[in-house]
């Protein structure tokens, strides 16, 4: 912990942060479908213990050409551990697979 | 809002997503200075009504250099309006900006 413990939170939890650029010519039909999917992931993974996304809404032009962003969170390591190689979540990357540009993904603690 | 609506809040708040990756050569009491500073906005700017952070975790090796994720919330577009212009950001983008090699932010409207 360091001097700036801020959270409300007693307990940490571990966010599992994931921001998609689709390619160009992916088409909002086919966005729709991969939003759809990664939101049933907690449905079907029952170590997600919460979820939240959105699309970008920024106005510093700091995206970096991101557009999307999902928040999963887990309890745990062992959380995440049953989520990457899921089979579910590996249906979902396969779909995913052909419409990404970028993707980017960063773990953290909360404090 | 979309299909998949499976957010527990039910009033959407605006999240304000900021990762940092600090150019070689900046010291860990540097960075731990910039950790303090950015903690210490919340204090400062009221309409910060979240905030958590934490430092690079993740196992995919898609973190794309960045290692601090910070994000606040706001409840609404006017919360982000004061926060970006004001006086305490603005002091702490002086004391940030020469370690910084790369930023990424991303706002999107929780679901």
């Amino acid at each position: 912990m360091t001097d700036c413990d801020l959270g409300g939170e007693s307990k940490q939890v571990l966010r599992h942060v994931v921001l998609f650029k689709f390619k160009d010519g992916t088409s909002s039909q086919q966005i729709r479908g991969i939003e759809n999917a990664f939101c049933a992931l907690p449905g079907k993974i029952n170590t997600i213990s919460d979820f939240e996304w959105g699309t970008d809404v920024s106005v510093e032009n700091l995206q970096q050409g991101f557009t999307h962003c999902f928040v999963l969170t887990f309890r745990n390591e062992a959380g995440r551990e049953i989520y990457l190689p899921h089979p579910a979540h590996r249906e979902f990357g396969q779909m995913l697979g052909p419409h990404l540009d970028k993707v980017l993904v960063i773990d953290y603690w909360t404090r």
